[in-house]
């Protein structure tokens, strides 16, 4: 058996790997369009900031390294151009040579990711840059050595420029954010995101809201709103986009250019499955697509995936909740399911809220934890939850997440069983007070 | 409509309230036996330990407060002595006054607690105390400032035991603790208590195991394994029997003298309802009766039996897991479900474990989580789980309490949708690590 991999970050990395534990005569090969392979997306802005100091900690592996321990041929600066599904055939670019070649497949695993939409006005500038991979973060860091950078812009209202944001203030930069709303992280309930304006604050993030970059000219930028000021470095995190362009006709893409595939991660070519951040799956709870650029489900995916090419029963993948989390200084914020734009459009909706202390409040470190839950007022079925605080956070969007994939109402939550200890939790946890508000 | 409750603590106090909460009209009277109300019971060690700095942070209510703001008559130092069924009627002693008397109910509900085995060789010496509610705090904390403790013997191998151990070590005392085994928590996996012993030793915690207290002579005492050693003071916490003799056989107890209630709280006459450490109850998940004494599931009967006695239809109870948790030093220990002693005794059961970092490896302060999960190899079904280490024990297994509080499989597991972030969790969680190892 040959399989072919499109890329090799989280994916591409992550599928070989599964592939070869559970079929040792694979021929397994990965094509690699950028610089690096299988470094730790996520804790590159920790790199930056100094939290994670060695490099080392976040190269996760080496072509060579995979093809020692593994046997996988990982192929860097090789970008797959073109997909011929009828010949079970792939065009490479080599752009280290600049030749082209190619090679053929009985599976093709495509996991080409996404990148940022910029708009022009950014682009052409040394001093804009932005973090996607690990070729990126070198980029930066050596540009604020270099340059010794003092002022930094930050544009976006979503994770990325919010750990940039804490991350770039962690090793004593100034910092700026600027953000064309006043509403961060669009994926979570907006009554517990409207706090995000004041943790930046109280950590010394200068704002500048319901703004836009105008003009770059050097280091002087001018906004929308008229204001011109002057910064070093510029770091943009603004919306994502599938690299899946050189897939043309070869398969079956949305609208937005995703990658569709069904339950067990086939594209429309059932010779050829995809994963990461380019696919179009789906929601597990509400019949709706989902498009989630996150690594969970990435993971889960390369296991199913591997699964269904090496053994005679297929897995069927159940679908996609969104659980995703933020570290914002001292804050973090955390939500499951639907996101409020979906959730605007459906009938039936009903919002509980309770704000009470993470543990119990004689105990010392006790914080306020916020939870909204958002469930169908006819079905009692959980929709989502979205949840902020300072301690505990992520208990709580698992708990309900887990409650959720159980097929739990709302009803239920009173019944969560939660583990009491004072340093912990309350004899009533706010995931149960949800439960007995919702009555 | 007259309400009696016996017994003002956790239970008492709370169904009280309860009960006020839905009926402005019920006339509600308390009887407890002993000098408090309504105190933290799960923080007084941290209180003895000075954790908690502030004796009114553990002291919920009083009698007069209770009355001024919900109308609830507690009546302290009084004893309920005999239930007489056929009439609705109990007899009380007024251990302040001496006297006896009687009062009447439409709906009794008893919450009487428990209290220690303790061995007639601990009885008659001033020096040998034992923690259970708000008075015995009291009366450590006098005894170790009037007679300038330095040395503590903790006796004992449960949570109470080592909480003590921790909080007497926490003010600056020497500490040894006798257990007459070296199995310590024994709800708990042995696979996973077993470190307790290397973080009470890492932690200066001086340990006797396998041994137990002989004689006491004044401060010297005289072990089995012959050896005798100094002690200012004893803190003895060893097993639990229900405060139930009151009841003889005015309602049906079981052959520890536990109370029998149904799924209502109902015990065998339907006008008295039992809550608390004294009842007998069911577990959710498997058809067995669960005698536990936590929190939580206190306050859930409490709700329900409030619920029950003021409303028309009933809400039944749908059982405990018996979820617990302790914290010693930096070291949690948490456990749901099944304890071994019955685990030991049922057919088709498999255990699987994992050990992993509880976040990503890279960032500052991972460290080792371990994870045992018992399940039925037939139906799948899991059984118990009890999870250990530093961070993120209490999210681990609140995930899979409500994972078998949902039903779900050991299989399931795998997709349990953690919010991922390298700072909480990895991709592929400990949780689901035990799903993927269990096939």
């Amino acid at each position: 058996m040959k399989v072919v991999i499109v890329g090799a970050v989280a994916g591409g990395a992550t599928v070989a790997s599964q592939i070869r534990r559970l079929d040792s005569n694979a021929e397994i090969t990965v094509y690699e369009k950028h610089r690096d392979m299988s470094f730790a997306n996520c804790g590159l802005p920790y790199y930056i900031g100094e939290t994670v100091e060695s490099r080392d900690d976040i190269v996760m592996t080496t072509p060579n390294e995979f093809k020692a321990k593994r046997n996988i041929d990982v192929h860097t600066y090789h970008e797959v151009t073109k997909i011929l599904p009828d010949e079970k055939k792939i065009e490479i670019y080599n752009h280290q040579t600049n030749t082209s070649m190619t090679d053929t497949y009985d599976y093709l695993i495509l996991s080409p990711g996404a990148r940022q939409i910029v708009p022009d006005i950014y682009k052409g500038h040394k001093h804009v840059l932005q973090l996607h991979n690990l070729e990126d973060t070198d980029n930066i860091e050596n540009y604020i050595q270099e340059h010794h950078v003092k002022n930094v812009l930050v544009v976006g209202g979503g994770y990325i420029s919010l750990e940039m944001a804490e991350n770039l203030k962690h090793r004593g930069l100034n910092v700026t954010l600027v953000h064309r709303s006043e509403h961060f992280l669009k994926n979570m309930s907006k009554e517990i995101t409207d706090s995000v304006k004041e943790v930046l604050m109280d950590n010394d993030v200068h704002l500048m809201l319901n703004d836009e970059v105008k003009q770059i000219e050097g280091k002087n930028i001018t906004f929308k709103s008229g204001e011109t000021k002057q910064f070093d470095m510029i770091v943009t995190a603004l919306g994502l986009t599938p690299n899946s362009e050189f897939i043309d006709e070869a398969i079956q893409l949305n609208d937005e250019g995703y990658i569709k595939v069904n339950k067990y991660f086939e594209t429309s070519d059932e010779s050829i499955y995809a994963l990461g951040d380019a696919i179009e799956t789906f929601y597990r709870h509400i019949d709706q697509p989902a498009t989630i650029a996150l690594a969970w489900g990435t993971h889960r995916a390369a296991s199913i995936i591997a699964h269904n090419i090496t053994q005679k029963e297929k897995i069927a993948f159940k679908g996609l909740l969104g659980s995703n989390i933020l570290k914002l200084f001292n804050f973090t914020y955390a939500s499951t399911g639907l996101p409020e734009s979906i959730l605007e459009k459906m009938d039936h909706v009903t919002k509980v809220s309770q704000t009470q202390k993470h543990k119990a409040g004689y105990m010392p470190g006790s914080s306020k934890l916020s939870l909204v839950v958002y469930y169908d007022n006819k079905s009692r079925q959980i929709l989502s939850a979205s949840a902020s605080g300072q301690h505990g956070i992520d208990k709580r969007i698992d708990i309900i997440s887990t409650a959720m994939i159980g097929g739990l109402t709302i009803d239920d939550l009173t019944d969560i069983e939660v583990a009491y200890h004072p340093d912990y939790s309350s004899p009533k946890d706010i995931v149960n007070m949800i439960g007995y508000k919702a009555k």
